[in-house]
């Protein structure tokens, strides 16, 4: 590992004056490496998909860990779509002149070495390693053991790009160890890895935040809230409610608590709880709500359902007396990463704003907008409920940071 | 601690949400208190010299400790200072339409509880509690045992300074007790402590960053650089050289070693020495240094010195072939604090610019200029060396985060 971290922090200083021509003809040659490949690659990827059989991976699992040709073709598409995007390396901002005559501004600067840890997913290979080389940052990715030929058949094609632009090969490092001990020294290397982003279960996560002494772009759970007002449209809230919690189950935007405000609970609760039950979605609701809905399906939900993330077709729903126990409510059980109000009240949506200390707030939106992607970032390499650096979804910018730069004609201090 | 640390975070809901007027009146209130509290300030201080004294403390450690009635001015000026800044909080930007119709931007926060772990200068007690106040966040303030009375006098003209104003008391707590367990808790509450400020010598920020489980924003060392271009006009090299070393002699954005181009070194060197000498400046050189001045009172370096923070009057000088040795030298041997060229060349400045990682890098000024006050920030809780988050000087907007807004009419994903 020490040799990978020297590896990478001198190809980090390479990467860091590379030119936008450069890294984008970089991910070009990746692009048509991975559609050159795809035979190489699928027959790398079944080599894992049958292990992972033998060793009774679940459907999940497996599906996670496939790579079809439909796959193939988005990973090729995703390292063009990150080429057109602009290069955010060497951006200068907010240059001034000071009343002691020396102009002072920012320059946005890659941050070094990033180091990847994650699972199954071989898909994340490409994306990680196109992200950091677009922000001119060296990467050691770690996938998991059940990926392991597949993301070597990947190493191979980013590397030939790579070479293909001249651009240093070892500024993309896929570790062909996958035991933890690897994990382990990758996280403690603060002299060779700038920072860790963990992509993976919440197991995963936690443990390397631990144990870590180089900083950490954390992702936890995602227990998403939308509180519908006493002013909302409930047309508005309907649809938003539903589309929150239906439009994808395993994500972690999809909301996890409804909460209503008493005054319209009444009106707003049962149709939409017959259209969660009809849709197959599981509901477990506080006392009111089963008092309002009458419907045996509808189970009680206990206190472990405000601060449970389902991942699933479930939905934990409350009714709230006021806005301050709407907010008291998501202070306590949020993750601070999405939270929505549904309110046409101006002064509520504003408090709302500035109240909820959420990764990403919103007003009459549902919470599956949360996503580097719909905020126009180009691309994401995860969200962080972190609140130092990067927050919410983080896209090349959250991969750089920003120097000061002086400009003078001979000034001193006086 | 546990105590502390609850209190805090209950305080930081709340200002968090305070208004600006609130804040800047609070600030205004503590200005009051600390003038009319001169005498109280100028007697619990006397205790703490006696101490020191007592214990044998050297004269730059008593003369940091000791509040003057200037100091004491200084101070209340300082909070009148940071209440005329404008209220970082709240702050929106980037709002932009996206092709879905919602509408998305971010909106400025406070990063909620701020520990400042600190040694003996009372005077920070006051500026990191005003900066934290104005920026919205809770804190928790730690000094040094030597400071001990005149710290609790300070949190006393804060106490009653926040009452005055309906702002909660606990937002500002500076700790009693001063044995190191308490530091060993405080930087192991993430439940409680969003960021770790220390803000002393090497040795405590060494240990709080291995140790800390809460983000820490650190300060090494500064190893700053100024280099002489072969392209430098040397008029403004001789007075920025001079300038960066001799301007005070204990700050971290002195200049501690002087590189100069071979080209240039002959015709520059043996003047700016002798005036460096005459001004009683020990100086260190390479050999071609001391050929080229030929002077008995100038040492030879040795390869310690490159690595060196002399806070001294202490130079270490190279001579260097070209550019790329100059960069190298940098790169190897700076603590990426902030480094100056000296050069009328567009593309070798250019070069510089990009290529060097530092958190404030300048073309024809004095390293000096690297301050938050110079900066236009307003003020400053220290000089970042890392990356993530924070670089360079800390003002008010070091202590924030930014989160995502996001505005619809109803709005769900398709």
């Amino acid at each position: 590992m020490q040799q990978v971290g020297q590896q990478a922090r001198k190809a980090a200083s390479e990467m860091a004056v590379a030119t936008c021509a450069h890294k984008d003809a970089a991910l070009r040659h990746i692009a048509d490496q991975i559609e050159a490949s795809s035979a190489e690659l699928t027959q790398a990827n079944a080599l894992d998909l049958d292990a992972a059989e033998t060793r009774g991976l679940d459907s999940a699992m497996l599906d996670r860990l496939r790579l079809t040709p439909e796959r193939i073709a988005a990973m090729a598409e995703g390292c063009r779509q990150v080429a057109e995007l602009p290069d955010p390396v060497g951006e200068i901002s907010d240059m001034s002149y000071r009343p002691s005559g020396i102009q002072v501004g920012k320059m946005r600067v890659p941050l070094g070495v990033i180091g990847i840890i994650y699972e199954s997913r071989p898909n994340v290979t490409v994306d990680a390693a196109i992200l950091c080389i677009k922000s001119g940052n060296a990467t050691v990715l770690r996938g998991g053991s059940e990926a392991a030929h597949s993301n070597q058949a990947i190493a191979s094609c980013i590397a030939k790009g790579m070479h293909a632009a001249g651009l240093p090969t070892q500024a993309v490092q896929i570790l062909k160890t996958t035991d933890r001990d690897a994990v382990g020294l990758m996280i403690r290397m603060p002299e060779y890895v700038d920072v860790i982003v963990p992509r993976g279960g919440k197991g995963l996560i936690e443990r390397i935040s631990r144990e870590a002494t180089v900083p950490v772009i954390k992702h936890l759970d995602g227990i998403c809230h939308v509180y519908v007002d006493a002013d909302a449209d409930l047309a508005k809230a309907k649809s938003i409610a539903f589309n929150a919690k239906t439009h994808r189950y395993g994500v972690c935007n999809a909301m996890e608590t409804l909460l209503v405000h008493q005054q319209v609970a009444a009106q707003f609760l049962p149709d939409l709880c017959a259209q969660y039950l009809t849709h197959g979605v599981e509901l477990r609701g506080c006392d009111l709500t089963r008092e309002l809905v009458n419907d045996d399906r509808l189970l009680a939900a206990t206190d472990q359902d405000w601060g449970t993330e389902y991942l699933a077709a479930v939905l934990s729903i409350k009714v709230v007396a006021d806005f301050a126990s709407a907010i008291e409510h998501i202070t306590t059980y949020s993750s601070a990463h999405t939270e929505s109000i549904i309110t046409e009240n101006y002064t509520t949506a504003r408090q709302f704003l500035r109240t909820v200390d959420s990764s990403s707030v919103m007003v009459n939106a549902s919470t599956r907008f949360a996503d580097g992607f719909e905020y126009g970032l180009g691309a994401e390499i995860g969200i962080s409920t972190d609140k130092l650096h990067a927050r919410g979804p983080v896209g090349l910018q959250g991969l750089t940071s920003e120097k000061y730069i002086v400009f003078g004609d001979g000034h001193i201090r006086v």
